[in-house]
């Protein structure tokens, strides 16, 4: 454990090429944030507090010097020192700054015009600051976006449905995030990308690690066409936690989180509340009752008021992209007179209105004026005097 | 067209066996709903507020001596006298009390113990009377009961998903309602029929007949173990319009009404439309996004509030029959601190507390509590002052 420089001069050596030119006080403050994201697990809301109240390196301060800032109790302050002390490292930090550098991830922060501002609706949960491997400006670019989500043993059905929903969105414009696992998040990044569009994913891990390995060459991918986004530094092992917490983050990245195959437990679920819990759209695709894992999708159905998705457009219309054609709501087939009277009609034997009007239980003037339409239609025909049903030309 | 004698005389000629001992007031009584059925068709308000108004007979007599009721407007009556009159015939009327009588075909009304009192919810559009052929005292079970029904060109996982349903439900008391057509329903009520269970077929044409007639032995099989029931008198064709009609007695008949498959079109809907318009309760079966035969219920999903139907015991909760088993709609897997001393832990590496307390982000005492407990479990082990994941036997 070594002690934490927060001078001007070791926040800029610290930095490095992370730092934009700016003056002392940015810097430090850039580098105190770097600092944070070491020191803490993701959602601390302690941490978060300190920040929004005294800044980031004022905050530190606080924290190093033992100083409780007047709105943490005593016992919330000393808790949080003794969770955050053991990670006190000038080592760590340094060693993990060295590795983005090296691996080419960005650091976004508040300050910076590509941070994110709808994910501080999270509050003090909010992230102190982004790690981005790829293009930070992809940040900028997720108002709105779609996460697309769902379970790692996806069926061959949730794949062809995540591909189907992702092309279409990403190929319109709207951008596609997902968590770069296995299964539905797999297919609906490579799906992004093949029709070009524009996806992010969101690790639970440090973003200089892909994770899973497996999917290396795809989170390269990602990150060479739009962004591979961690908020905790790089290094850090992806761990239940962690994934709890970047599913919280990519609920509150996005505009909408679509769920498309999800087992009755599945950490899917976990993105879909905090999306609820945010007042971002909720949907979920459904599948086959028989398939264990549409399970989660239909408990979203049921039970947390999620929209029922089964195409692109539903998605949109979640989203607010566009509004419903106006289709009318109405299911009912057409059951008006004139159904009566054709109903009344044969192709085969020929009637006289008389007759129609007794089979159709209506009065006779009204069915012979509703003959007379029916005939302008081509519907009916009619021949001295009695009418049959036209056949269709099959 | 013959004249209608609604003398006692001629109405306990004409009902014969289909009218119980009673007064001759009741007996007339009971013809005229007989003629009513004759003379409108399915759903006639002007009829419905005659009847309620004045009685069966009486209503008749104002009818036929047109003598216009106080609550009808000239028009009202007038345009209903003109629907009404082409159907006047005391020998059609006489030719489908034969039928019935021939084929075992009940008469049951307002004034009958077996009357289903539940379809009154349907005000002046309520059927008049109801022809039977089967057990009258089936239709007092329905309460609760439910409605299945779908696709006539059902998939084999519909048609799978709506046996499954109903034998579930049957087999465990709740009646199952279907309208006898190929596909969903003829599932549901075959599978109903096979664990014992009450199952009810309604009808759009006269109960004598089985439509389709692909359903010959079905339908018997229906009739023998519960009812086969119609609203229109023996010998009347299915139209178009008695289909639509016959939907909306389904919906009244039951107390929720689930849809296991339907195309975006279907008729179901219908049925679907007049269970929400009678707040009764109103279900669907999700499928695949990619199936046709699902359209129309995940249309319902999306559009009508339908309950997302996964399983019979979702139909029970629908009903009310069971409440929910109070699990709760909490998603989240447990997040506690428990979770992030694991994933701190190794099953192989032996770690000493303070290197744990750093790892997962905690305070050193926490992290020991927490150790410790989880010893207590099992779930982890210690030794020399290191602490490591237990292995889960194989």
């Amino acid at each position: 454990m070594t002690a934490i420089d927060l001078s001007p001069k070791a926040a800029r050596s610290g930095l490095g090429p992370l730092a934009p030119p700016s003056g002392d006080d940015a810097i430090v403050e850039r580098f105190a944030t770097v600092v944070w994201s070491h020191l803490i697990e993701p959602g601390d809301s302690v941490a978060g507090r300190m920040i929004a109240t005294l800044g980031a390196a004022e905050g530190l301060r606080a924290f190093l010097e033992d100083r409780r800032p007047a709105d943490l109790t005593p016992k919330e302050f000393a808790d949080a020192r003794k969770r955050w002390t053991p990670r006190v490292s000038a080592q760590a930090i340094g060693d993990a700054l060295r590795v983005a550098r090296a691996r080419g991830v960005s650091l976004v922060t508040r300050a910076d015009p590509a941070w994110p501002a709808q994910v501080d609706d999270l509050g003090p949960h909010a992230p102190v600051c982004l790690w981005v491997r790829g293009r930070p400006s992809a940040l900028q670019e997720l108002r709105p976006s779609v996460a697309i989500v769902g379970a790692r043993a996806a069926t061959r059905y949730g794949d062809h449905v995540a591909m189907e929903l992702a092309a279409d969105l990403a190929g319109g414009g709207t951008p596609v995030v997902s968590g770069g696992a296995y299964g539905i998040d797999g297919a609906a990044h490579r799906a992004a990308l093949t029709v070009g569009g524009l996806t992010v994913a969101l690790l639970a891990g440090g973003a200089d690690r892909a994770y899973p390995a497996g999917h290396t060459q795809l989170i390269d991918d990602i990150a060479q066409h739009g962004a591979v986004v961690s908020e905790v530094p790089c290094g850090s092992a992806p761990t239940k936690w962690r994934f709890l917490q970047r599913n919280r983050l990519i609920a509150a990245m996005t505009d909408a989180t679509v769920v498309v195959e999800a087992g009755w437990r599945s950490g899917s679920l976990n993105t879909a509340g905090h999306a609820a819990a945010l007042s971002r759209g909720l949907g979920a695709v459904p599948g086959p009752v028989t398939s264990a894992a549409s399970a989660g999708s239909h408990r979203l159905l049921r039970e947390c008021g999620a929209e029922c998705i089964t195409s692109a457009q539903d998605v949109r219309e979640l989203l607010g992209v566009t509004v419903s054609s106006g289709a009318s709501a109405d299911n009912a087939p057409a059951t008006d007179d004139a159904t009566r009277v054709r109903d009344a009609l044969s192709t085969r034997a020929w009637r006289i209105p008389a007759d129609v009007a007794r089979r159709a239980g209506m009065a006779l003037d009204e069915v012979e004026a509703i003959l007379g339409l029916l005939r302008l239609e081509g519907a009916v025909e009619r021949a001295d005097g009695e009418w049959r049903l036209t056949r269709s030309p099959a």
